[in-house]
């Protein structure tokens, strides 16, 4: 049972990278403390990683109806039903961070319809769900349940995106056999 | 059986757009004679539209072992496993037009494992399809079996990241509702 | 990419043939132009060939409250379900022929749930992919639910063995590798 | 738990048939004991019993490298797949009379992997599964397979075609909601 | 087509087994004529056999608001689910004989949601399913809907409970591909 | 997001219960230091609480080729499969503590056929899951393949029997809704 690679695929040297994405990697290092694996392993090729974390950032940052904690949830739900190791694990931290609930990002990776969430947050990864599994099926019914509750059009473009981009970022995760970094499983677990 | 809109949400006027945007989509409509949807839905959201076609570029005209073809063939086996009209006919539009194949958009939407390619395409097809689906099953054996057919490393990345960035693709149409322009249904189906 | 056969078993020359399999055969040819593949597929079974054109005319040339066009659309629905490509594409002719709707079978064959067509019509092949799928949980309910879309019993009957008759012709398709003619793929495309 | 009817649709009097139908139904009583109920609800559309007894005597009364046991088998085992009461146990019971063996079709309906089958049978079954299920993924080593087995491609169709005819026959009896005549339920149970 | 052995796994002689098992073997083959085959599979496991049958004994021999009818209704309808021969076909016999309907086990076996059983039983069986197949998804509004059909909050832990016990014999039962006794495919056809 | 209750049936206190059920979780919380959940919800029904863990003491206490941490990704791995968060969470802690790996349950639950086990552990898993998920298709291959791996047919049994076991126990936590302890949540993360 010795390490696991980060990637299956070279991880370059942040030496050899260009200098936007070194010093990209560099800021993240600063906040967080450590180089999460998922931008080592897109860095092997710059143009998808500046992409990627172009559509990231538009998407997991931007203002709208949904907390930062919901954005993560619908992340870790949809990511478990995948079985991405990656996004469950480092995103279920954020969930736990975002939250404060340390219990939350199991519960809701092992099964969202039990876990002690709003109702509005139930039809919102109700619809993740959906658009995860089977989106050619979205109907106009589910964008008028959602918008009962509380939900504008633009909240549901989001829980919609927010999907497909980790639909991509999942598929590529199991592509690579990307590992998460040991941080990762033990952030958030007990409350400060 | 009206005209059915283009989208579900809000298409903006060309002449509401950031200048970069705007002139992107009529830099495709001068090659193209036409504006596809894809553009205008995107261009609801400038920062993701940016993010999409940035990725877009980066696989679909990236040089490396795969033909245009074959990234089309890619994208309409797996865009028609994930029920994705605007893919499997804007998509199939391009792959009877680089293949010179006016059947072969057709029978790999269909039934891509009865379609008239060759072995190294027929496997190249079982892993994207693997991606799509069941993408946390990608085991080393899966990817042995790519180089026996002459792929490289880089090339399983280009199959497994096309096949990511369309589960991306088709879940964002089908949140839309993305309607194909009428033109793809009929273009490459005469050969000339 | 060579020629495909039009069947994996072996294909009966005109002269070879029973008169009545024969005569039927060139009347085909006669009014359509071609001798469509299923007639030469089927022919290898005199048998059977007359037991499966007597049923096709019974069901699909019958009168009652079904129009051409909404028989071919559970065709080419039900035949999608089932990746059969012959029927897909030669019923995808007929449908765009009878329905003068040249976008409509692509949009049938790959997502009928966002198809433009009205509330019977989805009905209608709500019914018949259940028909398609999961016969055994057809229900009251579900006849119910035909009903108060303005389907007599006889219609229900109608749409539930058309859908029953492409259950056998599409195993027999699939089974055989059964090749669609290259002219069906872009009859009625163009409005006249 | 009253007596179910015969079928969901209108059941017309013997006397009220066309000639040739009820000498047929007449005729199966005067062999059988009793008119099995597919008859019954069949009769309501004149045309399409006509067309269906004749693909039925066409496949399973016809010589051939299977037997008329091994014929019943793939009837049991894809009726069963399809949930259909009628054809289990109706085919049931042939198949225990056909092979004499009073366990069998039990065996055979609720998992015929582990029934005491010969390999060729086992490989009859599998390939009638697949026909049933995912007939569009029949490959040329799936007919390999059985000609290994002895099979010759006469018998592979007629194992499939046996499938596919079953595909609309299950159908028809979950659509109508056939109840088999309570004789079928213990005919050749105790072996004589 | 030999016999087949009664499990893949030793079967103890009585002789060899603790006083306790054998008598408790001795006793049902006194009351039922014979030894069913679960009991021998089960003595290769002592302790094993003396959990199995207390649990088996505090669900199915307890007192409450299912008839032993409907007990035996569940253990058929889940037992046909996962494919348990065994089970399916042993049980089949007890719902024979406590419900004195000759035909039920088979249609409840094949096909529960058209079996002639009350709306009541129905409920029953549809949540007796859904904890077989998807028992994460069991959920307020069912329980509440059992309750409306008169369940006590005590029978829902019957069936539930039921369901589970079958989960884990069903799978025991294919893991040694036990047999079931001849006897029991016979056992309650004929009504007395 | 207020506390949830620990089962949704009624929970004991324990100067209620039978003498030697008290016993056994006053046994329990002195070695462990808390009353796992599971104790109280199935306490509920004392006869299927002594019936359930002398069941589960037969099989994970028992000696044999197995170790305890692998019987924990057993359980691990097949209660992810049928989402049960009860199990997931409390095996999955007691899998960190034996393997002394505090990764390992987070990959195994969430995919384990890319978690870093050995090729011995993962047919293991294989197996077990194949029992979880589709038991009637277990072959006397699956058994040699087991075999080829060095596990004894006692092994296989006990690989077997403890999927069963918790394909119960799955159900009846999912059933009851089965919380578990904030204690397992965190239990052996962090490598002493």
């Amino acid at each position: 049972m010795s390490e696991q690679p980060i990637s299956r695929f070279p991880v370059p040297e942040l030496t050899d990278l260009p200098d936007d994405i070194r010093e990209q990697i560099l800021g993240v290092q600063e906040s967080t403390g450590f180089v999460p694996n998922v931008f080592l392993t897109f860095a092997h090729r710059p143009d998808e990683f500046r992409a990627f974390f172009a559509y990231y950032d538009a998407l997991m940052t931007r203002d709208g109806g949904l907390s930062k904690a919901e954005r993560e949830m619908i992340v870790v739900a949809t990511s478990a039903a995948n079985h991405c190791l990656y996004c469950v694990v480092s995103h279920g931290a954020l969930l736990r961070i975002f939250s404060k609930e340390p219990l939350l990002a199991d519960q809701v990776a092992t099964n969202y319809t039990k876990a002690p969430i709003t109702d509005r947050q139930r039809a919102m990864l109700d619809f993740a769900m959906l658009i995860a599994t089977d989106s050619h099926l979205a109907s106009d019914d589910d964008f008028e349940a959602l918008r009962e509750q509380g939900f504008s059009d633009e909240d549901i473009w989001d829980i919609g995106a927010i999907t497909a981009l980790f639909a991509l970022s999942n598929r590529m995760a199991n592509l690579t056999a990307m590992q998460p970094n040991a941080e990762f499983y033990t952030m958030g677990r007990v409350p400060r």
